[in-house]
């Protein structure tokens, strides 16, 4: 029999995952994903992309090859329009955000070290800090304004000095939540102060529907204190299997070194069709495309909430953008105990403790608006409202 | 300024890459890569795979999604074409063999435990193991018959025992040698006594231009001490990043977890796309052209070396498949010096101390015969001679 490694017999596989894979079938209503809406990904485009770069780059698309540098061009001018000033050497190319996580987690910290994370939050984050037996030190998150910096600086001042945080500033995962523009600055603040790098995980912020976009971590930072991550997976297709790191000049040395020993490099198929589709200005139009869609559903997702959530005492996070929503039942409810009398109901969600790091807040509940119709939606808060209104307990 | 990790901090920037990325200037004559022939992609084939899929697939090639089940059913079959009894549920589809390498040294061993290794071998299984600060215990590679057995057992033997050992047994890279029959039968009872996994990293045993089939290690072994790695790279096209594990029923899971950690999932559209190209019948035809060429380009090699490598004293493998070979020079030369001299006559290979785990083979160099055309090959290896010639010591 094969002996595993410490790590191999820790690393949480994510209950997310296994609930989601529950929710699968038909005939269930599911507000249990992440994924963006199918009926809003540009197969058209995507795929006009795809026979171009292929007919036009021959064997250069299908070879080993340097990141591609019209997608780095792009991502810099891009990062440029938001306020991040950097050059196309500093953005690396990598196969995804959960990637880029892997990679700055392993270049900061080794097993035994510290880092700070939220108190709830995506279990990829989980998985590169507990699931690598990094010592974890949790910050709560305020269900308006995002992460608590009192607590944050708290958790930088502690000994031993951690070696990173994580923050997902836009459209939280699970929570819906952005962080205020006068929270970003203190984090900045403290970040220099106490001389910890923080890692900014931003798959989210292009989804924006409403509201204003808040400069990100990155661009209130010199560029000495903030990694940035972004993401082709939502705003564009998770198939691409694409995302990004803006990192100073003097760690790209190291990233190519620890990126190549993971999986040598992404690929130049992809690197192409996702270039092709920006520099052809395919961009905009998907993403109002997209964005109106979401807005329509998290819409309808309020109103049903205020509709059959509000008598039974529930409150939830109102999200600008991005796939969630975040649903506090009162105390005495247990999401986890109603989980199995929603999908016998054909209806399902995230219990909230799956995000928790430390356990608890069994009284709550991830939605995903962006995947379900509206119809749906408004069946799949009638039906679990129900649901719980049986479970109540005596 | 940034504080790295003891593991950034550690793990070697592969040399090798850095001495490719001399030789790319277009005047050179570069032996120094390790890319399949430009002009044997099936681009044709895989354009009209990827129409095929963009096109039927619709939002699904674009989605998050399960491993693809036709490529790991297809896979599955292949494999027992080879002698190896597994279901598509043992396949696990990875980003390549790196990727592979990645995943599985971090299932078997955390930072400290021990690992076996070859004295020589690629860059890349250096990186999963001393890069991630394990302890390693080379045992040298007999240039005809390939591992040593008995350095294996002795290694095998010593307290604490070793978590894995990596090898390569067909076309080795950088040696060009496969491991004789009876040395694999010897491995597997070696695997056996000591209950030690024996990783079989194998992207190249498709690329056989003549000479008879060995079995893999793989199927020669139960599937208790014997994971097996194969890699579309350099059978179909690089830029796929698809490989796959043969996992026993047990490891499934905790190789799903590990690698979800490290990027998620693979692309569900290079997946399609594969299992298209696989499914349409294309494979024979391409690699019967594609190890065609790699043969009339190896057999100029052998010519080219006989007629001015001879003469110098020089020893090389003969191998029956792959892309390289290995080329020992008389002790007294040092293939680092003549590097730069050979730049200069525009001509490239990689220096054998390259792939040396613990220093040394100073005198031996890695040539690539697939990626040159055979006039360029005989032009490179006359250049090549010339310049050792005038670098004799007196």
């Amino acid at each position: 029999m094969y002996q595993l490694s410490e790590t191999a017999k820790q690393i949480k596989r994510s209950v997310m995952r296994d609930l989601m894979a529950l929710a699968v079938s038909p005939d269930i209503l599911s507000l249990a994903g992440g994924l963006p809406a199918n009926d809003c990904l540009p197969a058209d485009e995507l795929k006009a992309c795809f026979e171009r770069i292929l007919q036009r780059d021959g064997y250069r698309a299908l070879q080993y090859g340097p990141q591609y540098l019209p997608l780095r061009e792009w991502l810099a001018a891009h990062m440029g329009r938001r306020g991040v000033s950097c050059k196309p050497e500093n953005i690396f190319i990598t196969n995804g955000a959960q990637h880029s996580l892997a990679i700055l987690s392993r270049l900061f910290a080794d097993p035994g070290d510290s880092a700070v994370i939220e108190s709830v939050t995506f279990t990829g984050v989980q998985q590169v800090t507990l699931g690598r037996r990094l010592e974890v030190r949790t910050v709560p998150t305020n269900l308006v304004s995002g992460v608590d910096v009192e607590a944050l600086e708290q958790a930088f001042g502690k000994q031993p000095k951690p070696k990173f945080a994580i923050l997902i500033p836009n459209f939280h995962n699970p929570l819906g939540v952005s962080i205020a523009l006068e929270k970003r600055e203190k984090i900045i603040a403290l970040a220099s102060e106490y001389d910890i790098p923080i890692i900014e995980d931003d798959p989210y912020s292009l989804l924006r529907f409403e509201g204003k976009a808040i400069p990100y971590l990155r661009a209130l930072d010199d560029g000495q204190h903030v990694l940035y991550i972004g993401s082709f997976s939502k705003m564009l297709a998770p198939a691409m299997r694409l995302g990004w790191i803006v990192a100073p000049d003097e760690l790209g040395n190291r990233i190519t070194v620890l990126r190549e020993s993971l999986d040598l490099e992404s690929s130049q198929i992809t690197q192409r069709a996702a270039a092709e589709f920006l520099t052809s200005g395919y961009l905009d139009g998907h993403l109002a495309k997209l964005n109106n869609t979401n807005l329509q559903r998290k819409n309808v997702l309020m109103a049903s909430l205020q509709q059959h959530f509000a008598p039974l005492g529930a409150k939830w996070t109102t999200p600008e953008g991005g796939l969630f929503c975040w649903v506090t039942l009162p105390d005495h409810y247990d999401t986890w105990e109603l989980f199995e009398a929603a999908v016998a109901q054909k209806v399902a969600y995230i219990p909230g403790g799956a995000f928790a790091v430390e356990g608890g807040y069994n009284n709550t509940m991830r939605f995903n608006f962006s995947n379900a119709t509206e119809a749906n939606i408004r069946e799949a808060v009638s039906r679990l409202a129900q649901v719980i209104q049986e479970q109540k307990p005596a």
